[in-house]
This record gives C-alpha cells, sequence and structure tokens, in this order.
C-alpha cells in the first residue's frame, strides 16, 4: 500500500466518526478550533516564516502575499471559522419523505459525501476554510495545498487534528498530503476507493488537467473568460460603471470580465467613452479590425485572445452585428462561468438569459457578484463551471449528498 | 471535422430549439411521436427482422428477446412514451427568489443540461425512451445503441426525427450514431464541447470502462453487487420470503440480491432453511468456511465471488461475527447500489442505515424496490450509483441543472 493509499484508507475510515455527530458537536469542535489557532498563533507565524523565506525570491507580490500570516490574518481565519459556526446545518430535514404502492417508507436524507479531497494554491488561509466546511458538512478531508505553504499547513492541520482529539474524534478526519511531488497528485486523480469529490483551485489549465485526467469525481471550479456584451439599448453610464467595475475592481479572479462586445449600432458612441475610461483605469485594450478602425490605441486581438483568461489589467473588444451574434460569440468562447448583458430591451435580454450557456447570467450588473458570499450563502468552497451536482458559487449543501433508507415489514416484489 | 464532431456541433445547436419549448408543446411533440411509431408499425417491424435475421445466431435468447419488436412491443413503446406525457414538467417552478444585499435580483432557475448522451444495449425501446425524457426535460440526445439493433434503431430516429419537423422543430434534437465502432465510441468519450452528460448502460466492465476513460461528464449506473445481511433478532418467515424474492424474482438485473451475511448467533438454525429454499428455487450456493461447515451442498467461494454481480441464479453467503463485522464487510464489497439488514433491533437498523455507503438501504424488504417506477417517480432514466448530481433511482430532474439569472439596475462591486 501506497503512503496515499493508507492516507486514503484512514480517511474512508474516519468518515464514520464525523458523518453523524450532532450540529451542536460539530459547532463545538469548530470553536475549539477558532481557539487553538489563535492560541497557537506563534509556532503558526513561525512556520510561516520559514516558509516565507525559503520561497520570498520565487513567488511574486500577490502570491507572497496570500502566502503570509500576520497575527491579524490568524484572528481572521478564527472569526471565518466561527462563521461557519453560524451557517445553517446543511445535513438538517425535514428529508422528503413518502409511502410507495407497496407502503414501504421512504426517506430521501442528505448525508456527507464522504471524503473530499482538495488540491489548491499555497493560501494557508484556504487550509482552515476547507477543513471548517468539511467538519460542519460532516465530511473527512484530505488538504494538498501548495508547496510554498507546507510548513504553514503542517502546523495548521496539527492544530486542527489536536482539536478533534480534544473531542475524542478520530484526527484523519482532516489529513496534509505532505509529499507535494507531482506524482503525489497524479496518484491522488486515481484514488477511487477512497475518494468521494476532488475540488481542484488554481490556474486554468491545472483545473483542465485535473478534469481531463481524473478518474475520481471532480468539480470542476473557477476559469472565468467572462463576457460584457453592450446591446444598442441601454443606459451609458451605467455601462460604463459595470464594465470598469467588472475589469478592474479586482483583476486577478475568476469573475473579473475579459472581453467586451459591443453592438455595432451604438460602437462609434460607445466604445470611444469605454476605450478612454478603460485606458484612464490601466486597462490595455485588445480587438477585432472594426474595433481598432474606431478607437484607434486599441491593439490588434489575435484568435488566441478570443479564448485566453488574462485574469490582468488587459480586454479584449469584438464589434457584433446583433444580439443573435452576441450570444453565438459567447457560447463559443464561454467558460460557463459569468456572462453579461447590459441592456433595457427586454426581449433581448429574455433571449440572453435564456440562450447563454452558463452557471451565472446578468442582466445590468458587474460580474464581480459571482461569489458565495455575494449570494448570500455564507460560505464558498469554489465557484462551480460545470453543470452536474452544483453549479456556480458552492455552498455547503455542494458537499452533502443524499441517501434513500427504506423501511420494510417483509414486502417483497410481485 | 470528423462526423461524430459534426453530430455533435449539430446536437449543440438543436439545444436552443428544444430548452425553451412550452410543456404543452413539449407534450404535443410526444403524443406525435406516440402516434407515428404506431401508424409505422410495419416499417419498424420490417427493420427489426433485418436485424433479429443477422444476429439470430449470436444472440442468446433473453438477448433476442430484448431486441424483438411486435405489433404488441410498439403499442407498449407507445404507452411508455404517453406516460411521459403525464409527467409533471421537470423545468417548472416556481425558482427560489431573492435579493441581495445589493438589491440584486437572484433567480435560480431549473434548465435542461443541454446535450445528453446515451450509450446503451441492443433494446431498442430504449431508443424512444430515452429520447421520450430527452424531449420532456428540453435536452438534445445522441444515441449511440447496441449495433444488433440499428437497422430498428434508424428507423425508430427517422420517425421521431419526423415527429420533430412536424412541429417546425430541428430534428437534430434526436440523432443516432450509426457508426457502431469501438473507435466512435471512444471518440464520444472525449466529445467535450459537444456533451452534457453521458449516460452509459451496459455491463460493469464496460461502465468502469466509461468512467475511468471518459473526459465528458458521466453518471455511472447500474453495477449491484447487492448484499442481504440477517441480524440475530429478525422474523425468519419474512427473511425467507424477502432473501428469496430478492435473488430469484428477476436474477438478471442491477437490484437483485448477490450476497447472503448471516449473524453467526443464527447461523445454524437459520441458514440450513434458507439454503433449502434458495436450493428449491433454482439457486446454486457458494459461500465461506463457515456456512460450508453448517450446509454441505455450499460450494467454496474464491475471492473473487464477494467482488462479483452474479446476474444470475447463484448467491454466495459468509457468516460474520456481529453488525460491525457485516457493515465493514459490505462497505468493502458494496457497488453502493442497493444494502439491505434484515432485523428487528432497533438501534442496529439504525447503525445500518447511518454508516452503509450505498444509494438505497433497506429494512426488512427487498432490494428489487430499487426502481424508479417502484419509487412513484414514473420515469427512470437509470439507476446512479455515485454521489454526484443523482444518486439511486434516476427520474426527470436528474436531467435538469440550474442556472442563476440576476438582474440588476447597475450594481457594481465596492
Amino acid at each position: 500500500m501506497t503512503l496515499l493509499e493508507t492516507l486514503g484508507r484512514q480517511a474512508k475510515q474516519a468518515t464514520s466518526a464525523i458523518a453523524n455527530l450532532s450540529l451542536d458537536t460539530r459547532n463545538a469542535i469548530l470553536e475549539t478550533m477558532a481557539q487553538a489557532l489563535e492560541n497557537q498563533q506563534d509556532s503558526i507565524i513561525t512556520a510561516n516564516k520559514k516558509d516565507l523565506a525559503q520561497y520570498q525570491a520565487t513567488l511574486s507580490g500577490p502570491m507572497q502575499k496570500r502566502l503570509t500570516l500576520t497575527a491579524q490574518d490568524i484572528h481572521n481565519i478564527a472569526v471565518s471559522l466561527r462563521a461557519v459556526i453560524d451557517l445553517p446545518d446543511p445535513l438538517a430535514g425535514p428529508y422528503p419523505t413518502w409511502h410507495n404502492h407497496a407502503d414501504l417508507k421512504i426517506i430521501k436524507k442528505t448525508v456527507p459525501l464522504g471524503v473530499v479531497a482538495m488540491i489548491y494554491e499555497a493560501r494557508p488561509n484556504v487550509t482552515v476554510d476547507a477543513a471548517a466546511l468539511a467538519i460542519k458538512s460532516g465530511n473527512a478531508i484530505i488538504l494538498r495545498g501548495g508547496k510554498e505553504a507546507l510548513n504553514t499547513n503542517i502546523v495548521l492541520t496539527h492544530i486542527l487534528r489536536q482539536a478533534l482529539q480534544q473531542h475524542n474524534l478520530n484526527p484523519n478526519i482532516i489529513q496534509l498530503i505532505t509529499d507535494t511531488s507531482h506524482e503525489t497528485v497524479a496518484e491522488l486523480l486515481h484514488l477511487r476507493q477512497a475518494i468521494d469529490v476532488l475540488i481542484p483551485r488554481g490556474s486554468a489549465k491545472f483545473i483542465d488537467f485535473v478534469v481531463k485526467n481524473a478518474t475520481v469525481p471532480v468539480i470542476e471550479t473557477g476559469a472565468g473568460n467572462t463576457h460584457i456584451f453592450v446591446d444598442d439599448t441601454m443606459d451609458e453610464n451605467k455601462a460604463i460603471q459595470i464594465i470598469i467595475n467588472a475589469k478592474t475592481q479586482k483583476p486577478s479572479v475568476c469573475n473579473a470580465a475579459e472581453k467586451l462586445l459591443i453592438h455595432e449600432n451604438i460602437a462609434e458612441t460607445f466604445l470611444p467613452k469605454i476605450a478612454n475610461a478603460l485606458i484612464d483605469a490601466g486597462v490595455t485594450l485588445r480587438g477585432d479590425e472594426a474595433s481598432q478602425a474606431i478607437v484607434s490605441n486599441i491593439q490588434p486581438a489575435t484568435d488566441q485572445d478570443w479564448s485566453t483568461e488574462y485574469n490582468d489589467l488587459i480586454m479584449a473588444v469584438h464589434i457584433v452585428k446583433n444580439i443573435d451574434d452576441a450570444i453565438d460569440w459567447i457560447n463559443q468562447y464561454t467558460t460557463h462561468h459569468s456572462e453579461t448583458i447590459i441592456s433595457t430591451h427586454p426581449q433581448h435580454v429574455t433571449q440572453f438569459m435564456n440562450a447563454i450557456d452558463a452557471a451565472v447570467v446578468y442582466q445590468n450588473a458587474s460580474s464581480r457578484f459571482t461569489d458565495g458570499f455575494e449570494f448570500g450563502f455564507g460560505a464558498e468552497i469554489g465557484i462551480s463551471t460545470q453543470k452536474l451536482h452544483a453549479r456556480g458559487p458552492m455552498g455547503l449543501p455542494a458537499l452533502t449528498t443524499i441517501k434513500y433508507e427504506i423501511y420494510g415489514d417483509g414486502q417483497i416484489r410481485e
């Protein structure tokens, strides 16, 4: 048995310890964890400094920032852990219950998935967040964070596992993969006997690799080649505010806008205004020939641009003939995350809402709202861009499944 | 572009024609189809005779029977098509709707998956059933039936496509793959740009192949290595009736029982009775050493037996120490389909219900009830043995997903 197979078996064995705990007990564990993290902040910071020292030279500024844990960051982690305590129980009934024609009592119960595995970047706060959501939803979890955060993650999971032991629970409810080699990730993708769902986070390329190679069940998250279509009937000022917000408020994230489609009827008047506003906000514009003919400082876009998620202050502009053209274009290049129409034309809006194949479709609002907290879910495990099981921002229910319990008194099938 | 890529593109293009039709129109299409099948029964039977003539020599009796379509069979197909008309609309609201903190109106709408693909055996009734369920749920469908039914399926899908055209709809809502080579199946498993879900039917080996090789989303169906655990506190007569029914009423199907676990406290008294009853019903018994010591005409079971779905009049017997032992054994060998405890001991029943990792868990009833119609769903697309998206018998809702529609008035994220 390989190390990972052992870990998988331990996780599976631990599921029975966490799956049927009362809500009070699950919440009490989370409170113990929050206290322990705050009490042991010095050892967390020491480990984190070790990680930072080792990778300072190779990490970009934003990546260093995401890796760093200060006392304030640890306090914030404890705060978000306590916020999970306040969330409703994702396993709670009442469950749909009925008697069938043979008088069998059938209960469709909500139950935990079992073992959740998560692969993620060097963001130690995700270690605690993911573990907390797993505990709340009655799941065991296997964590594999970015190698740059290894020392921090070892200390964090040690503290979380101690909290489980304080409640006389199997610490293997939370396990960290400390071998951060690519081989171990590859093995994890095929650990079918142990893993009920794998949630990968990271670059579009990495998620695509996971989806194409995994034989364990996967929830695809994140990639967002997000479009805004500006119709010929709309409020110009609102359009400009929305586009600027969706593109520039946080360009590195999946719900930021990447492409701007403009109805040809308004391109001559609207494109110069929005182009200036975007350029003033530091955005580099690329575009098709029609858009370049209108605004001179738009650089030519290549075919590759239309399917690229920049995650940066870059936006590509394409002029479309009409709403049908816009819908066809978006459905060709969408990553099925978030798509927007800016329009006050009711029929166009309905057509867009119906035809666009994405998790979230907006009229007259910034796509930056695609987020579990903004939706009011109180938590977010990720944003699913697939259609099965969960779509869009995923709250705690995404970590549950159902089980039919059937109670009989000797019924047989005729 | 390969033939299959063209077919996939055509299916994707056809989704917009079917996705937003009213319930009345979808039902009218189904009625047109039912009438057309009955009106054109001669051409169906002619094609079916051609298939039968070609494969008579190579097909077993039961397989020939499943392939054969008589006038009565075609009438029955029309009847089940009309039964789909009577089912509630899987796309109907009311949809959960709320306003978030920024006063965005968020609607969580139920929508079709898009393109459903189905690979199935030489059972022409499945061609019509699957197409009908796709139409009712607003999906386009790509069908790939067993090669032995090719001529029948060509005529059936021709009739169904004509019915779509009579309603001025794109006939590519229903498409048949007529190239029945293994290469085409392999290509289908990777047609990610076109297929929203693939539902494979067939042998456990084939489904396992699909799950391990597909990069399109798959719903795993069917395999059932189904156990019955007989506790030491139970009603003996009911136990015998349930075991005989679960094993022998239709041994070829996935919800038939395959394994019998018996509490050691009652093995000496109960095993001889149930063994005689099973042998009288034509069942061949295999078993562990302890069971062979009690009943002489139990043949030795090999390690392979414990994970084998026989789909035949064979059953393997294993004596367990207690309920914990039974649960561990089942969770080791289960295919997560249907598992049964025969017991009148409340704590044991609760423990079994909670701990067993299967779609359906029974107390004191035959596992043959695991079926969409028996559950009261009015339809069955298959029985999911996975945990994501759908678990257990799948009705029409399994062919839907959700989409968030968000209506704003210029909202941006702070």
